[in-house]
């Protein structure tokens, strides 16, 4: 599976698009706030920048892609009101802002709102604040994507958890077929898997993770922070419910799906989910081999399957919400692999498995947000 | 109008797309090839470039998005091998590559063709070239759109002949109705207009071309350089046949619609094109008056309605292909004035009355390119 070519949030802002769906996101995004404002304010302590560049990597395109980009402008407003700096207009400090994600993402649709932020941030921080210039930069944050020291802020949200691929150990190529059966009717790590799969997903995690520091690396200045926020799990336990129970319940309806025939149980055994949740441990023991950055905080938040206590006692009701916002970051790659005529029926079933699921457990998310600072 | 909200090329692929249509912008281009490698060794010869800075203004979204960059990093390739230069990985320049429309330009499809541009490039160029980003920058040239002194190397074609806005005087807003009636039954200057119909046109031009610039003076280094392709008109008479005929045909085929109760002709009265055709000494007398760049040369080239003689003896289908070609730049325009469902029928009457026109005259575009340089 060519993960960069194929995934994608769910576009446009219908009933199962990302936009409409991704309260979660948001919900990741804004515990995150005092984090990415504190990263911000040390950067302009410590650095005299006359032309800052600042990255989402993984932006997306909804309600989640333009706020970091408002909190880190809100950050800089006021560090500078607080110390009543005068500038001079030639003085003016230049924000660099570049919106990142995958080739497939829907940037039009970011684009279109460019005017009315322009607008807003013209009127909320006054001409004096400075120019902002917006781009976007499509491309995997798996390799380069800017040239050589140029970024002083890097913020990526519910985005590191994606792999780059399916570990190769689990790959459903024809000519590894073989290990296609490694993983039968799953399509994560599960309590059934066995050691090998939890490994290869593991180390498909380190490899991509290390690539993605390597890269920024070159491409933050010394002293530059990053601040990183993605979904990962409470305990070294890979198994635990909170990093499974989403994708065992997709695992379960797609082998429904299986035994009415619709799709074949080949199919199901050939995937799995380029994602994984790590541990705190792990990112900090990555970020230390990887050597470029030093690890300045991690933190964990508990994060409700529905952002934050809106899920009903009607629990079919509940299901049908946890299931659109899940169908909305993996139908891309469903889709591809099972085809799209099967879709409403497996999240149908996927609705109905998580119904009852909440109506016995309330998992969580798990959110990990890490603050790392370039090694000057 | 809102010019820089509803300007957009026609989208997707189909009929009446910009991709399938673009023919004639294709050869303004491809004329203008020599001068942009001309330019680009020049920039080469006379600064030791770490990031070399390349903006393509006005970039829109088809097969003549990307051809302008190749030209360019062919031009860098053909240079080095000439010299042949054997760069040390750490002296390898980067290329900062940044493509720039109105908000509402095509940009995805633009990006879901970059994985290939880059392979490409690697297997073309070889791993020495050097590594070359491409971003995507929306908003209207008429305007900063880049930090200061971050560009080596701008081009532009077929765009600049685009105004801001409808020249105010011939504006359409309700508090300058009376402004509507000074180009009757037209939508270009016209042999016909008032003068202060074509005064309101050449004013509007200079004014943009002149924030143009400015706005370029800003980005651009000292020593970069400019090449900027244009429709224009081969003489100084701003009415003369090669500057207004299409215009001329496409409002006479408007009048059409009125005659047959279609459309109200108060409404082709209000409505203008935002678009001049200069000649080249208008074009010298501005970047003279704004000061900034020197002029190193301006090339006329005609080009014919069809882009080089495929017109068949059919005068029917010569008519509906330059039909084609005239709606997929002005169709988001007149639909935003006119409404979407007269657009079949009055472009049906405009290949008619272009079908005619074509078995007496055959009008020819005016391509004017300049090179100018940015002063030290």
């Amino acid at each position: 599976m060519e993960v960069n070519q194929i995934l994608h949030m769910n576009k446009g802002d219908g009933e199962t698009s990302y936009a409409q769906n991704s309260q979660v996101q948001g919900k990741i995004l804004s515990v995150a706030k005092p984090i990415i404002h504190e990263a911000v304010l040390e950067i302009l302590s410590s650095n005299n920048i006359e032309s800052m560049g600042i990255a989402d990597l993984g932006c997306s395109s909804g309600p989640n892609t333009l706020p970091p980009i408002s909190y880190i402008v809100d950050a800089i407003h006021a560090k500078r009101s607080g110390l009543g700096l005068q500038l001079s207009p030639s003085s003016t400090t230049e924000f660099r802002v570049y919106l990142n994600d995958l080739f497939s993402n829907d940037f039009n649709v970011i684009f279109m709102t460019l005017p009315a932020f322009y607008n807003n941030l013209k009127q909320e921080k006054g001409p004096e604040f400075g120019s902002v210039f917006v781009s976007a930069v499509p491309g995997s944050f798996h390799g380069r994507l800017f040239p050589a020291k140029t970024l002083h802020f890097v913020h990526s949200s519910c985005s590191i958890h994606w792999l780059s691929r399916v570990p190769p150990a689990l790959s459903n190529t024809p000519e590894e077929a073989a290990g296609s059966a490694l993983n039968k009717g799953k399509i994560y790590i599960s309590k059934t898997s066995p050691q090998c799969v939890l490994d290869a997903y593991s180390l498909q995690f380190h490899e991509d993770f290390s690539s993605f520091l390597k890269s920024r690396a070159e491409e933050v200045v010394g002293g530059g922070r990053m601040v990183l926020s993605l979904i990962g799990r409470p305990s070294s336990d890979p198994t635990t419910r909170e990093s499974c129970d989403q994708w065992e319940l997709l695992a379960h309806a797609l082998m429904t799906l299986v035994s009415e025939g619709l799709i074949e149980e080949e199919k199901v055994d050939a995937f799995n989910i380029p994602y994984y949740a790590p541990c705190a441990e792990e990112l900090k023991l990555v970020v230390q081999k990887e050597g470029s950055f030093v690890m300045d905080c991690v933190e964990a938040f508990e994060i409700d399957w529905d952002a934050g206590g809106s899920l009903s006692d009607d629990m079919v009701a509940s299901g049908q919400q946890v299931a659109k916002s899940i169908r909305v970051v993996a139908e891309s790659m469903l889709e591809s692999h099972f085809g799209k005529d099967i879709m409403d029926h497996l999240f149908r079933k996927y609705a109905e498995l998580l119904g009852d699921h909440l109506s016995k457990f309330r998992t969580k998310y798990t959110s990990l947000v890490i603050s790392v600072i370039r090694k000057q």
